[in-house]
């Protein structure tokens, strides 16, 4: 079992990488071991390692695509043996939900699964929203 | 271990409790034990089972907010105990891309996550494009 502040560790770890455009830093939090998924807004699903390596490294590489993202509000939520982290990412003044998941691998958090969906509402988050814990 | 066919199965029963409104099947559905989390394409994430459920009346109860939903081109992943099922929703002529995470309780898969997100571009899906196991 991992405690909760290693899980929002990593989540915050992917949104470094995500904004620094730091492929390493991103190959390197991703699942080895557990099947990976990820659900770029408004893209097919990718269920392939090697082909979201590959999308990531595409959007790191067009300068126009990739505005800078902010997390807010995590929730941990222990599911079995992996953990997700529930949150909203906002970008350019637009919120989305998404919904990070871990697993643990080499006793380490380790993203398999990546998902963000368009939120109507902005969310009700407190100036400074602590992360919490379920 | 569940065989993959048994949990889409039981994805299937999720979209024929949504389309008939059957209010019991769906509520049968859901994971007790492990902590649930349901994002409705544009809704805040629903963390607590409870309020999960009473979305689920409110949109049951509302003949004009539900139209046909139909599920396409499911592949099961196993993630450590859970199981993935990642396909689309064709719902008026829209496309989604839906994530159903489903735990083992009582032998049995229970929901414990549902994500649509909007899908830009149709699924490249053949006439029967059958379910596939990865």
């Amino acid at each position: 079992m991992l405690d909760p502040a290693v899980v929002l560790f990593a989540n915050d770890a992917f949104y470094l990488a995500f904004n620094a455009r730091d492929f390493e830093a991103m190959d390197n939090l991703w699942a080895r071991e557990t099947p990976a998924v990820c659900v770029h807004p408004g893209w097919n699903p990718l269920l392939d390692r090697d082909e979201i390596m590959e999308s990531w490294r595409a959007i790191f590489s067009n300068g126009d695509s990739q505005p800078g993202i902010r997390f807010h509000g995590g929730t941990v939520v222990q599911q079995g043996g992996n953990y997700s982290v529930i949150g909203y990412e906002e970008l350019s003044g637009a919120w989305l939900v998404v919904t990070n998941c871990f697993a643990v691998e080499d006793g380490a958090p380790r993203m398999f699964h990546h998902q963000a969906s368009h939120c109507a509402e902005p969310p009700q988050l407190g100036p400074e929203a602590p992360a919490s814990v379920q």
